[in-house]
């Protein structure tokens, strides 16, 4: 039976965290465009995590993981597999807490994600896939006893990420709406526990990119699910799986999963840079993409927020996907 | 004789202003590659002034030269001479008056600018050049008797302006130096004369493009100076010449006006896609340039402020500025 998170619970989260992580601003979108495109009434407030530390939301749950261990084990050393984002967030957390960390990447990680970890200090090895990577980071956390920090499963990660809910609702007037991005889900399972709890009355959505819909089958199965194949622009949320504790949250406190296409995931990053003057990779512009897209009408007129989860890519690939098709 | 900026005007300013512009957010730099550009020691804050309504501080003076004037001016309507950013305040800030605009663009602006002062609902004209635009505005105030709403000149305009260096100044803790970037010096003159009267041992720095070094040329010359040609990507920061009231502010508080090349706007916007997740036009970057390139040896392990001053630029050109070069 997995426990659902508590308000005192997500309080405490957030304190244990501290100065160690910012709490990000908030950003009302406020011009001509938004009143063409959803009307002049709809109201929309962005959570820029991308200010966060590492310059995504991962270190709330990476450092919330890390706290819990003993002395023991943090000598021993953290290991973990991302495709960049928790990568950064564990080198970092490790650094800030004065352990080493070991971390597997995807050997198609972002070059700017790859160059931050070593900046951090990790130690890196590199996987042909992530069914590679995951076999290798078991293989260290038995071999060199290292604790495994796993990238969005566990009720402790969500306690770390609900805490961008508890701060979002801290931050501006009761929404009618939240729209979260889905990866592995670990992002989505926290911010909709806490706004549940603060706010009964608003609507959570989740989004996912149409080739990385691991939630929505999950969601459709009424269990966890995988997929065989990740074919998304959003590296960052190309989770193969979803996990037990995080889909179980995000089933009880989510209403619906959308999928947005990667076309629609360029668009909105060009309405990101423009409107906002955010440069981000496609999961940061997902949120914006589901409420530009298949949102639209359900939300027009409302309040509604939008978690901008994050963003590390270098400048040529940024280049590359907001250029206009020619 | 030109009075300076005491600091109960600026705060009057400030309070006139109101609700109608944001107090924009400050931003920390805090990363592995500060540490390895500048030395760990090193504080950099950003002011986050592209946040601001419109996506530059324009609105700031704008809006408080409109507020000076009578109902009956008000009627007549207002006009202004823009590359870009300012005719955008002025369109905005008309709107929120309930006052009408016509704004004379010269025809190289960016076309994100014309197609926000559209949805802002001013009047548009074209003119080929700056000359031939400032001719044209002229002659509008004279037959149509709108209020002219210059772009950089005038104590009002200052005021305005001086409001970013009082939130500034607000919002952290005393900084060792602020880098201010200088178009036609309106920004610069504002923020150095609030931050001198706040923080008097603060050094405050004016950055300019090379191709547009009008202040420079007018502070070795101890008087107002034109250029006869404006060569620099940073179109926001080509003015043509400095004026009376403006340099003299910045002669008094302004301990050097340094420049960047385009290359190092670019670099600077390359790091600031990486570093702060922001999509900037080149002035955004340019205080930035100045901290990485002429002033970095100057302010290594100092406290640093910069002003992000705006950015409003189409995504196709963003992307070709970022580009790196092959």
């Amino acid at each position: 039976m997995i426990e659902s998170l508590r308000l005192d619970e997500i309080r405490a989260a957030r304190q244990q965290l501290g100065e160690r992580v910012r709490t990000t601003p908030v950003h009302q979108w406020e011009s001509p465009t938004l009143d063409e495109l959803l009307g002049s009434e709809t109201r929309v407030h962005l959570k820029l995590e991308l200010l966060q530390r590492t310059g995504t939301f991962k270190p709330r749950g990476a450092l919330l993981n890390m706290l819990q261990l003993s002395a023991e084990e943090l000598a021993r050393g953290v290991t973990a597999i991302s495709a960049g984002n928790h990568a950064v967030a564990v080198a970092f957390a490790a650094r800030s807490l004065g352990v080493d960390a070991k971390v597997v990447m995807i050997k198609t990680a972002n070059p700017l994600r790859v160059e931050l970890c070593r900046r951090y200090g990790a130690t890196l090895e590199f996987a042909e896939t992530a069914h590679a990577g995951f076999e290798r980071v078991r293989e260290i956390e038995r071999t060199e006893r290292r604790a495994f920090i796993h990238p969005f499963e566990g009720r402790v990660t969500a306690l770390g990420t609900a805490t961008v809910g508890l701060e979002f609702c801290e931050q501006v007037a009761p929404l009618d709406a939240v729209i979260v991005p889905v990866g592995g889900g670990g992002l989505c399972a926290g911010i909709a526990s806490a706004v549940k709890v603060l706010w009964p009355a608003c609507r959570v959505f989740g989004v996912e990119p149409t080739g990385a819909d691991s939630m929505r089958r999950s969601f459709e199965a009424g269990e966890p699910r995988s997929i065989e194949r990740v074919a998304t622009i959003a590296d960052s949320l190309g989770a193969p799986y979803a996990a037990p504790i995080t889909f179980e949250l995000c089933r009880r406190n989510v209403e619906a999963i959308t999928l947005v296409s990667d076309a629609e995931l360029r668009e909105a990053m060009r309405h990101t840079l423009r409107e906002f003057k955010l440069a981000v990779e496609p999961a940061g512009a997902s949120a914006l993409a589901a409420l530009l897209g298949p949102l639209r009408e359900t939300l027009r007129g409302r309040r509604v927020g939008l978690i901008v989860c994050g963003s590390n890519i270098d400048a040529a690939s940024y280049a590359r996907l907001v250029q206009p098709d020619s």
